[in-house]
């Protein structure tokens, strides 16, 4: 009998040559990743184990970009609790506030997440580097301590789920209006500790940044991770980024799946994640009339260079509706630079759009575009829970960077259709 | 006995002819401006009052842009609150977030703020309009409702001290540097509820952007107001952005004066207010061996595209140090613009600064870069009181944004020279 990906991956950083779902197992990690929420609690817990420093100090990566640049005193002290741990165990990959970025768009762009490895990380979002055939987990603060002291976790293997894609997209259909989709059809525990694989031939002509959206949303299902075989485009993406050697695993064709799940994306329209879970979703073309308040184009799911080109194509000629702010968040310096020089700055400020340094900011209702009671948001963002991005009176609705920059314009839930120039 | 220019000013916009200092006079005002911490008390004792609306619906000004874009709930219900009640009035500047500013960046950029004008906004740096030859003054939000209200405000009409600045600006040496020196030379009372009035062939070189960053910090004396005649500068930078027509008032030749001050500004270096008042000034040559932990560059005081371009020469070619996080604050959505095109934001990106969105953000400890305990920060803006910039445990070093950008390359105080490539 075959095995998965994942069953591959789990395997390869064990002693075994074979492993089943529902194993428990230990296992080698080749990144151990944390933020400025979850690591404060990690290096607490990591000093009670007693060892003299990090298992590798090339793959500890600590990145504060929650709420950063520091949104209060509290923010300010356990960022430099960070600062201060990376400085004693002397780790090479802490990302240090204006050089850095959003922790899961940084470490796939800095080439510190490969196929085949075992990235586990303190924050939820560790899936999205499933997209580039890599199993990221999300840990708790004292597995990541743990982690931090050994190298090693433990898993329970997961069964897998695999998801064909066939068809072509529509225009304005992204890797965003998939993942949404797909939560929508197996709802928020659909995917619950399984493992998510995402093929068939949408999935290879998705660009890299479709596919980490969709992976980033893997959680979102209750995916324990969602997984994309490295191809050639993941091998140029990756060659002048990628920091170690890296192998690449692929399920056999014989493999053991739980279920197989066809979608035939030419049926489908740009999504929107209504409230509050984000497999409330619906075609945009049944969202009615829903004003906006704010829409929100970034984050670890959408803060990538061609997301920020899809919202300026919208957004390019156009003006914000008046009763609406645009806030848009670049996922990491470079493709801040990037959006610069390509115009995109440019179109965005004409348009009376906010733009800001990379920061979590509103998604986990942080900072930088809290809502008040009352307040609808549209958001790229990966979750529309009660009170998510501020008052437990307001709402997100999660969609596309086309969609919600349209919206923006219209002032209410819009398809691009309806206000590109 | 002739009249000096705020005389001139105050009794324009009342039916005396003439004013002596200690007069107690109600004047009609030509801009009322309030932002997101002051506004909401003024809007609820504006309420109190009974009046059916605004004295005028264009020239009452909001701009939210302390805690903006919304850092919280509350910040965010603030802004509710004042978009809600600019709807309600029909107010032509309610500047939404996004297409904002820093209001006393703002005012002036968009011809909102003229010379002979009075304006009051409940906010200290309100006097940043003497650098055009207006009469602005901050206020309380009582008063700041009483003027919307009634257009009109009481004064006693304020002595002036005249400040000849003679001599040739050394390399480096700013405006800032201007107003720190005098603020260290009369203190923080020195000017006390009095005009201060910048004169000299000093100030008829600098350029407006200079000239609106001494006005700014006139208050920093305890000064009612820092006026600055208007010149062919003025006028030449009023052209396409004044939104009214204007008068220009100037002091006559035997204006009675509480006191003249000469400096020769030839003699002054790149001034440092050490901790914790502004009047704790020397030169930077003096400073000693202060490492930094954060360079703040922006605000109301050193915002402005001069500012920008003046980090940019010192850190072009420059990489932050390691130990410093380098955060720049465009004062509005032009300034932003103007610093993407002539690729000033694209040098900050690679020297490893964050580049935000215009907010007030850390200048008050409100967002964006607030200070853990031990932190030291310089920075552009106006005030380095205890705990100003977060924990009490703090400090603040005001500076110019090119010693600011310097100290942020060296890890610790820096004259540009140090580190200019």
């Amino acid at each position: 009998m075959g095995m998965t990906m994942i069953e591959k991956i789990i395997a390869a950083h064990t002693e075994h040559d074979e492993l089943k779902p529902g194993q428990i197992v230990n296992a080698e990690v080749d990144i151990v990743l944390g933020n400025d929420i979850t690591t404060p609690v990690a290096i607490e817990e990591f000093n009670k184990i007693g060892v003299e420093t990090v298992f590798d100090k090339d793959r500890v990566v600590i990145v504060p970009d929650h709420f950063a640049p520091s949104k209060d005193i509290q923010a300010a002290e356990q960022v430099k609790m960070l600062r201060e741990f990376a400085r004693k165990h002397e780790l090479t990959n802490f990302f240090e506030i204006g050089q850095m970025g959003i922790e899961h768009v940084l470490l796939p762009e800095k080439g510190l997440a490969l196929p085949g490895e075992i990235i586990v990380g303190a924050d939820s979002h560790t899936c999205t580097y499933g997209a580039l055939g890599a199993l990221g987990t999300g840990v708790g603060s004292t597995d990541m301590a743990a982690a931090m002291a050994t190298g090693k976790t433990w898993f329970k293997v997961p069964p897998t789920i695999k998801f064909v894609y066939t068809g072509e997209l529509q225009p304005w259909v992204s890797g965003k209006d998939l993942i949404l989709y797909t939560i929508g059809k197996i709802g928020v525990d659909g995917a619950l500790y399984k493992a998510m694989e995402f093929t068939g031939e949408a999935i290879s002509n998705l660009s890299m940044d479709g596919r980490m959206t969709m992976s980033n949303m893997a959680i979102e299902a209750g995916g324990k991770a969602g997984l994309i075989e490295a191809d050639d485009k993941t091998i140029e993406y990756l060659k002048d980024r990628a920091v170690r050697d890296y192998t690449i695993y692929k399920s056999d064709e014989d493999a053991e799946y739980e279920e197989v799940i066809e979608i035939d994306v030419s049926k489908i329209e740009p999504q929107v994640a209504f409230p509050s879970l984000p497999d409330n979703t619906r075609g945009v073309s049944e969202a009615g009339e829903v004003k906006i308040h704010q829409s929100v184009i970034g984050s670890c799911t959408n803060g990538r260079i061609e997301d920020l080109r899809a919202a300026a194509k919208i957004l390019e000629g156009n003006k914000i509706h008046p009763d609406v702010r645009c806030l848009i968040f670049p996922g990491t310096q470079d493709i801040y630079k990037q959006a610069v020089n390509e115009g995109l700055v440019e179109i965005f400020i004409d348009a009376g759009a906010a733009f800001s340094t990379p920061t979590c900011g509103p998604c986990l209702g942080g900072h930088m575009g809290i809502l008040a009671e009352g307040e609808r948001a549209i958001s790229t963002t990966n979750r529309n829970f009660v009170g998510r991005m501020g008052s437990p009176q307001s709402e997100v609705y999660l969609a596309s960077p086309a969609v919600a920059a349209a919206s923006a314009v219209k002032g209410s839930i819009a398809a691009p259709e309806e206000v590109i120039k």
